[in-house]
């Protein structure tokens, strides 16, 4: 009984499909974060639910871990195989399988990326909106409980994912949640999958909440002397009830690192980045409320973007923050680290991890989704500089610290997988044995992603 | 080893505030719909967590039963003890423990009424929104999941508690999530013990989501020919994304309640209740977006209600909508049910219950959460008649299945108490099981308000 048993009653069930290439074991162990790469010992590509099923059937008679793969985006190591086994890439489950305009909903496979859902809907005059600037799959952006910029809008897959299916540990497959939009029928097993890193089941399919594309979009840039008079003017702006779309903070680092890589030629300030929704009225207020706040609060510079290609060039600079940044010192890799804070705490929060940061020498940009109280930091460090790498863990071990000292989250949205489990005692105290005792009440083997999330695990 | 036991030993621990008086165990043993009473042995008045740790390891020991107790208004017979044990009543745990205006959230026990949470509230411009219509206390709405007239913009419990304190089935105390707006550190315990109607825990403390009160409120009412075209314009006003703050339909046998118990003067015939929130000019924005989509959907007789003694007449009115209801029918007793479809399938839900109901010999007129694709009946039976009691109990049966058959649930918001077990399996499958295992997991002696909402309980 064991992982190599497993891989050869798969191989009949998958064919092809089974891979134990190297190249593709390599793959399979890589991370977008400082990690060591941690190959499986194969991977599936199923293309059904009952594949699925099959596959953990198996895998659970022979006592052989499951990882699920999506677009491999995750910054905390969540889908490395720490103690081998089957990594099950759904990247062969990849469809949209309906789409309700009327009830304003779709059911997708779990290996649809986010922009390729977003172009299968576009004909529906509907679009999903969570984003968290990877082209992630929604099976992942389930799992780890994603959000990103628009999330101060439209709320993060948490509030988004209205139904699941979901192959349990032991083969069975269920279905959580329906197409109506609010139930009292019970537990809510869906927002017990969602966030839950694939330490419960492995979602197959995913029930999702759409809106409509909205009339008018709006969005604008502009710059303010220091960081406290940004976030005053979010905090402002939330509590005025302004239906903000995206706002966003991106620190005088991260514009240095917009205009050197990304050509921008904006101040080295830092700046807020912000999107309205509406009908044209309505976004023409939005924006006339949130320029006034801003202008209160020391704002200059303030330049709309209207236009499409205005906004999505604004977008994919922000979206790209990560790489620009990567350009400020060629040749690092960063260690990315978010955490989440009240936002009466924000600015504290942001400040204090700066004068940490200029205090050491890395160098570690900050942006952030402010309407949230979230902010990431990328911790920029040379590959195998060991030195380098403990300064980096020690920043973000008091950025952590500081999360749970101001009333947060250790985690806004990247999640905990193999990074966060040292904090989970101090923000969770006991209800990270309740956490336990759901995962030994689900999977008793511990076959689905062991080494994540849970303690001791 | 026992319940006498139990009550025994909590008698010094909590003096007075241990009752067994007669008239206290018959008011505990009431409910607001149809199921007879069921007394608990003792009452418990606890007024701090501390208490209720200590009560619960004093029952945990000794095999006794526990059931939360609020305010009484459930329709599922959530509170009723089932088979005996302490009813715990948190009448004496009804206060505002912190307010956060800059971060729009509160921290409150779980017995504060909705109605004197939104009293504390007023002077801080910030407002509490989800209203079942009942004054229900903050632990009951949790625990069942509640949400009502507003949840269409506002979300329901699930969307709007962001953490939770409580005592465990073995007395520990955890507290899930932090005041930060979003975390992605672990499983969702908060989203787990709302709507686990008490069978997980006892609920001690919310923290709760808050919203600037708007700048602007307009209500308005009108008439329709027929319930699909009443229907037909609301979802029409979702999918043009107007963010409606209430949408009720209430149908012509409940008008007719109206006009004889409340005093209205209204055509008998389908009605939308309606309220915006916004700006003044995005007020009357979306008031003019609904009212154009209602004229062409053959409305008639629009009349708005901007002044608040207007507004707050017609929501009295919507909200006394069961007691007009009950004078239909005087010494009756309303069997209530929901039930929640997808917004596409809800005229066809209605009027098939419409159909069935006039097709019997008992009156049940409907009302709705239509923006939600929710919709209640109360069937009015004569106490004691049990030929008709059974008459109702097949129209709500055929209601449940009806719901199910449409991609919905046989509860959008009163939950599933002792009523509706019946249904979990067509609604669940395997799912049920897994809240099965979930219970076991963290109740395993099954003293967490047995009876309830689970398989074979």
């Amino acid at each position: 009984m064991g992982i190599a048993e497993a891989v050869a009653e798969l191989r009949p069930v998958l064919g092809e499909r089974l891979s134990t290439s190297l190249s593709d074991l390599a793959l399979h162990g890589q991370n977008e974060s400082w990690y060591p790469p941690m190959p499986p010992d194969a991977v599936a590509y199923p293309e059904s639910t009952e594949e699925v099923a099959a596959i953990v059937r198996i895998c659970a008679a022979q006592g052989c871990p499951l990882i699920g793969w999506g677009a491999g985006t995750s910054l905390e190591g969540h889908a490395l195989a720490r103690y081998g086994g089957i990594s099950v890439d759904f990247s062969r489950m990849n469809r949209m399988l309906a789409i309700n305009p009327e009830d304003m909903d779709c059911t997708v496979q779990p290996g649809i990326t986010r922009e390729d859902l977003n172009t299968e809907l576009r004909a529906t005059g509907l679009f999903f909106p969570v984003d968290p600037g990877a082209n992630a799959t929604l099976g992942g952006m389930a799992s780890t409980r994603a959000s990103g910029t628009t999330a101060v809008r439209y709320g993060t897959m948490r509030d988004n994912v209205i139904g699941l299916e979901v192959v349990l540990a032991d083969g069975r497959v269920i279905h959580t949640g329906t197409r109506a939009r609010k139930s009292a029928a019970g537990y809510d097993l869906t927002a017990l999958f969602v966030g839950a890193e694939g330490t419960l089941g492995l979602i197959t399919a995913l029930t999702l909440r759409l809106y409509g594309q909205p009339e008018a979009i709006a969005a604008g840039i502009c710059a303010f002397e220091d960081v406290a008079s940004a976030v005053d003017t979010v905090i402002q702006t939330i509590q005025m009830g302004v239906p903000m779309a995206r706002i966003e903070l991106v620190d005088a680092d991260t514009v240095r690192a917009f205009n050197g890589h990304a050509g921008a030629e904006m101040p080295e300030k830092p700046h807020l980045l912000v999107e309205f929704h509406g009908t044209e009225a309505g976004v023409a207020e939005q924006a006339e409320m949130f320029g006034a706040l801003a202008a209160e609060n020391g704002a200059s510079g303030y330049r709309s973007a209207t236009k499409p290609e205005e906004r999505s060039r604004l977008w994919k600079m922000r979206h790209n923050a990560y790489y620009a940044i990567l350009s400020l010192r060629p040749g690092t890799k960063g260690l990315t680290t978010d955490l989440c804070v009240p936002i009466s705490r924000l600015a504290e929060a942001i400040e204090e991890t700066r004068a940490d940061i200029a205090a050491s020498p890395l160098m570690g940009p900050i942006v952030g989704h402010v309407g949230d109280g979230n902010f990431h930091c990328a911790l920029l460090v040379e590959p195998g500089n060991e030195a380098e790498l403990k300064i980096a863990k020690e920043l973000s071990h008091r950025m952590a610290e500081r999360a749970l000292r101001l009333g947060g989250t250790v985690t806004g949205e990247h999640g905990i997988g193999m990074g966060k489990t040292a904090y989970m005692e101090a923000e969770h105290g006991a209800g990270w044995d309740v956490m336990g005792a759901v995962k030994r009440a689900l999977d008793p083997g511990n076959l689905m992603n062991p080494g994540k999330l849970l303690r001791g695990n």
